[in-house]
Parts: C-alpha cells; sequence; structure tokens
C-alpha cells in the first residue's frame, strides 16, 4: 500500500501569510494547497507564489470549479497549480472541461451520494475526490466517525483515489488504518500550530507509523 | 409586478476589461457582478475596483462560497459587495453563517433539486436563489426551455426572489413573461457585442416592454 501523501492546506488571508507556513513545512509535506480564501483574497498570482517556494512539490489550486471549466483549468495551470478542485456540483461537462487541461479533484459537499453520476465522472477521466467535513459543518459539532471511514472506503471501492480533510488531527489517522487513502489533508491544525514545522512532522510520522 | 432587474456579469480575464465593460454598460445596469473568474484572477480587489466604479449599483462577488462562510462573506463585505454567491453544495451552516454577513445568493447547479434543504435556506433567512444553466452545458447544446419556466415558477412559489442566467439573450426574455422574475444576468451577450451599451440598453427595453 502506497503512503498516503500529506497536504497542507494554505486558507491563508493573504499571501505573505501562507508563504510563511510554507517555508516552515515544506521538508514534511507532499501537497500544497492554495486555499480558497486565499486566492479570493489575492487572486491565482497566490498560486504562483507557492509553486515558486515549492518547484518539487504538487501544488494544488483550491478554486472548487463550478462552471467555465476549460477556462478555470487553463488559468490555473498557467499559474502553476497541478491540480485543480471543482464542486460536486458542478456540472460532468465542466469537470470534463476542466480535466482536459488540469488534473481534478471533485470536492464531495452537499448531494454527492449518486453512484451513477460518480460513474460518469470515472468515464470522463476524473479520478480523484476530496471526502469532506465542512468547516461549518464541523463548528456545528460534527465529528470524524465510522461512518466517514466505510464512506472513504466505498469511494476507493468505485475506483477514486480519496483525499479527506475536514478537522484532520493527527489523532484522527488511525481511524483509517488499512484504508488506502491517497492524501489527508490538514489546514489549521498545522497553520496554527505554535510549531508548523513540529506539527506536520507529526502527521508524517504517524502516516509512517499506520501505513509504513 | 416590479420589473426584474438586470445583471451585467463582468467574467472578464483582467479587471481592467471589467473596468471597460462597465463603463459602457452602467448606465442601463442595475447589478454589477464581479465573475468568478475576474475574482480567481485578480482576487477581491477586483471588487472593490468595480464597487468604486460604480457606488450607486449593487455589486455581486460571484466567489460561488463552498465552506467557511463567515470568513468568505466578511471578505466579500469588506471589498465592496453588497451581494454574494453560495454553491448549492454548501452546507445550511456554511450559507447561513455567509447570510450574516452579506445579502446570499444561492447558485443553483447540480443536485439542487430538494425541496426540504430549499425550506432549510428560508428559514436561515436566504431568500435569494439564481437559477442556471452552466456555460459547459450550454455548448453542449442545452437551450432555454417551459421546462426552465416551470422550475422559476416553482422557486418562486417557494418563496424564492429568482435570478436567471446562462446564455441569458434578449429574446430569451419574453419566454418569462408574466413571471416575477428578479434579476436577468447577461454576461457574453452584452460583455462581447460590438456595442456592449446597445446590447444592455436591449435587454432594458425588453424588460420594460414585457413587464413594464
Amino acid at each position: 500500500m502506497d503512503l498516503p501523501k500529506l497536504q497542507v492546506a494554505l486558507d491563508c488571508d493573504n499571501t505573505a501569510q501562507a508563504i510563511n507556513v510554507l517555508r516552515q513545512v515544506k521538508d514534511e509535506i507532499d501537497v500544497v494547497e492554495t486555499g480558497t480564501i486565499l486566492i479570493y483574497r489575492d487572486g491565482l498570482s497566490a498560486v504562483s507564489a507557492l509553486r515558486a517556494m515549492a518547484p518539487e512539490k504538487i501544488v494544488l489550486a483550491d478554486v472548487k470549479c463550478a462552471d467555465a471549466g476549460t477556462k478555470c483549468g487553463q488559468s490555473c495551470k498557467q499559474a502553476g497549480a497541478d491540480w485543480m478542485t471543482c464542486i460536486n456540483a458542478a456540472t460532468v461537462p465542466t469537470m470534463s472541461n476542466a480535466q482536459k487541461e488540469i488534473e481534478v479533484q471533485v470536492e464531495l459537499y452537499e448531494g454527492w451520494e449518486d453512484e451513477n453520476r460518480m460513474q460518469e465522472w470515472l468515464n470522463h477521466g476524473i479520478h480523484q475526490v476530496v471526502y469532506h467535513q465542512s468547516r461549518d459543518a464541523k463548528f456545528a459539532g460534527q465529528k470524524w466517525s465510522e461512518k466517514d471511514v466505510t464512506n472513504v472506503k466505498n469511494l476507493i471501492k468505485l475506483g477514486f483515489k480519496v483525499s479527506v480533510t475536514g478537522g484532520v488531527h493527527p489523532e484522527v489517522l488511525q481511524l483509517f488504518a488499512g484504508v488506502p487513502v491517497y492524501t489527508f489533508i490538514a489546514g489549521r491544525d498545522i497553520r496554527e500550530a505554535a510549531d508548523p514545522h513540529e506539527q506536520a512532522k507529526k502527521f508524517k510520522d504517524e502516516i509512517n507509523k499506520i501505513w509504513g
């Protein structure tokens, strides 16, 4: 079983903040996520800055594209991203057009549980999904559970590479032992740690311990 | 019956292009949409620039927020927007948090047809939805039809103010005669017209003729 990758979600208020976090954690992580909020704030130049900082890493533009897949995919690619997110509510033509430009991850928020539509994504070459707890749902008290693990397993069985995100702490990883998760995504837990490098290393050590 | 508003969708590649279009059409339109692509490219400073150009108009930040409603709503508000979009796949807490910061419109892409969930939106003070044909679905051959009109009527009956968008030309408006549409949104049709002002005026004249 391949080791799950570790992705840091840089949902920062500005590019400088994101650079500051990335500088500290970049030796420990595999994927650099340019957060949605950061892109809203500073535009895709944030992607270019993070790409420049980490030429050897995978850079994700978390734009949650819902429409205009071609243009959106081209823009992210040109800015230096390797991957781009689409929201599950995007139509199949939008996702498919984006996938022709750049590797697409579909983010699963509300209303994604339709296997026929997911099969269409696969038929159009889309092989990555992001299994989510939304920030706001989490604040409203939702916690990681066996049901999430079952959902992730089912998505993997369908043929997806599955990333897992939303309030992921090192302690959550054990819940997924034995499951070939593609990537664990941590945001706040790393960004707001007293020592972001130490916290990223905790994730990496846990991954090595459980999957290594 | 109130006259439907006219909204220009400025899905431009950069802020200067958007300013150039807005300069030409601003006397004819009611709502200035800072397009998703434009925000991806230049960040929310694009919203601030358009707000500065049209202090007396409604300015929309089309961020299609899927998560982090509070932060997203605050950011759009601070940039000068009056309204902000959420994607239908956002959870109710996300939408509700955003609505506490700024007037939210929910954009209806795939998987929105769940009346119970829409009732929850209304219960949380969200009264605007955007009925859509996606750009990509439209390129794939979809056209406006009586089914769309029925969908819009049903949304109004549920209690929503409904905006209509996606390949809207002046000739499409007649299809909605007698229906209290809240806003018609035109993008490419105005932006790429030989004379954007003339084309915006065509929309406005058609609105006055049908609903006046």
